[in-house]
């Protein structure tokens, strides 16, 4: 049987190139003893996958050259010799780009959650608007908070935490589609289409009262755009960079930095790996909230190992609203 | 009586030219009642007042063109019509860049105090020192941390704190007597001229497990240095940006900023004015170890109120160590 995966072959300068990944078919391999085999169903496409191609300074090591690519996973168990895991179990893990894969271990999906909500809001993304909204932003009720790429799959989250809890929430986005979405279905009270708009003054129409928070995935002009209308003692949940991540030199930094002391603001970066021990105060909150119709999600799916690629490109280039998934085979 | 005083004439751009501020005579002016007169003895020259010229974003209103420049101030009480306040009484205020001022209250010196201490080390750049390491940078025993103008007013008291506290303590300055004064007086375990050594390279060699506080006070490639070798939960104490006050055009913020995300570092501004309500708390510690020997302190004073404007340029040019003072007039 074929497995099709996707390997490193070079890191990427700048934008991918065709060349830079290499989707090569091997065989699926045989689960050994404690091991089992996993069909991937879901594949997350992710901002940080850029980041994990190059050999800049990150959070975890980067993908070794000839490796199969790494990437957050929904499988479903298809042969176990594992006495934990029973053919059909769902889980999740790292499983990487490919259509097959053999694991020893890996986080089982309870029954009754949808498979596409476990890879979003009640998966790592949800986590991530959750613990950076809530414990980096320390929102209080009646605050500014502005959230950048506000309907992708991180900020469309963080921006409904942010009005559960009584506060202004101002998106920005790349369209006035998006912004529509952000408004009308996810009930942010504003949003600004940065494509159109000198986002500065945007931000002074939309934040009369200055903005507290930042919720930060963009970086670049957008981020300088907010650090302009920072009030005092402003939080900056920095979540993302991701005006920078195709960059092939490193981006200049924000030009009016001297911002953050004369507001005498607070720049946090996280990443949701720091949470994981906190992860059952996430699942039980945002699970009721979800049940209940408070958070609304959306997932945008494309389909097939073949354009992992091109699927993981419209992070890029805004071509997606929501969480952006892979569906590699059909759900169990 | 003549008294002269500096007026701030025109907001420059870049560096302070002729004609930007002018030193003018005018009559020492009559305190009214509940008023007294006071006799500049010590001006505080610092990095801020250049900010105080501009009309950029900052933390109080700038000077207003055809006002006296402001600037903290040691002053003597000539003459008083206020009962709380005796002739011979030393105050601390913001007098202004002139000779006298009538002033209707301030802060009285307690007896004992050295002047020039009390403009620095126990005067705002030692608060400065004090709250910024201790509540923002919260030090542990065994971290590195890294203190650029290290021979500066705040620089050089905050990095003697850092070794009370059991910390690795390096330094960057702008030149090796400086350097060998900040390791030999101040007790430094190591400084880095930034002038003659690539600093990201000497911090790597200087700092062998990595920086876990940076008390900024440059900014620009410093800092940059500085950000490319930060460890996991880095905080960075944003104290100043000196290297940027000059400029005509905003600075370019760092350009490896993203290792902020990376690092889940923390950036965080302050201005001691936010501790005010805690000096008391500075006084306390403070007093002790000056007294006891274990923070030493140095100050360059600089005479004559027509040499304000020459002094303070120091600050931008390296050309001071420890608090910059400008004598105004002699100690009573």
């Amino acid at each position: 049987m074929i497995n099709r995966q996707w390997i490193l072959k070079r890191r990427p300068v700048g934008e991918i190139r065709p060349g830079d990944l290499a989707l090569v078919e091997t065989q699926v391999p045989e689960p050994g003893a404690g091991q089992f085999l996993a069909r991937t169903v879901y594949l997350s496409l992710d901002p940080t996958n850029r980041i994990w191609m190059s050999d800049m300074e990150q959070y975890m090591p980067p993908v070794q050259l000839g490796e199969v690519m790494r990437g957050g996973t929904l499988s479903v168990v298809e042969e176990s010799r594992n006495p934990a895991f029973q053919k059909g179990d769902i889980i999740s893990g790292i499983a990487g780009w490919q259509e097959y894969a053999v694991l020893d271990g890996g986080q089982k999906l309870p029954p009754g959650v949808p498979l596409t909500a476990s890879m979003s809001v009640l998966g790592m993304t949800g986590a991530t608007a959750y613990f950076g909204l809530l414990d980096i932003g320390q929102p209080k009720p009646g605050e500014t908070v502005v959230v950048s790429a506000a309907a992708g799959a991180v900020g469309s989250i963080a921006g409904q935490i942010a009005k559960l809890k009584g506060c202004r929430a101002v998106g920005i986005a790349g369209s006035d589609e998006k912004c529509r979405h952000v408004v009308e279905r996810l009930g942010f009270d504003a949003c600004i289409n940065y494509r159109r708009e000198d986002v500065a003054a945007a931000l002074k129409r939309e934040c009369p009262n200055g903005i507290d928070i930042d919720f930060e995935n963009v970086g670049g002009e957008i981020f300088e755009a907010v650090l302009a209308n920072i009030n005092l003692k402003a939080r900056i949940v920095l979540c993302g960079l991701i005006s920078g991540y195709n960059d092939a030199e490193a981006p200049r930094g924000p030009a009016n930095f001297a911002n953050v002391l004369m507001k005498r603001a607070r720049i946090e970066g996280f990443i949701i790996l720091d949470y994981f021990p906190r992860l059952a105060e996430f699942y039980g909150a945002m699970g009721q909230w979800v049940a209940e119709g408070r958070i609304k999600y959306d997932v945008h799916v494309a389909k097939g190992i073949e354009n992992a690629l091109s699927a993981l490109n419209l992070l890029f280039t805004g071509g997606n609203t929501g969480k952006l998934l892979l569906q590699v085979s059909e759900e169990p």
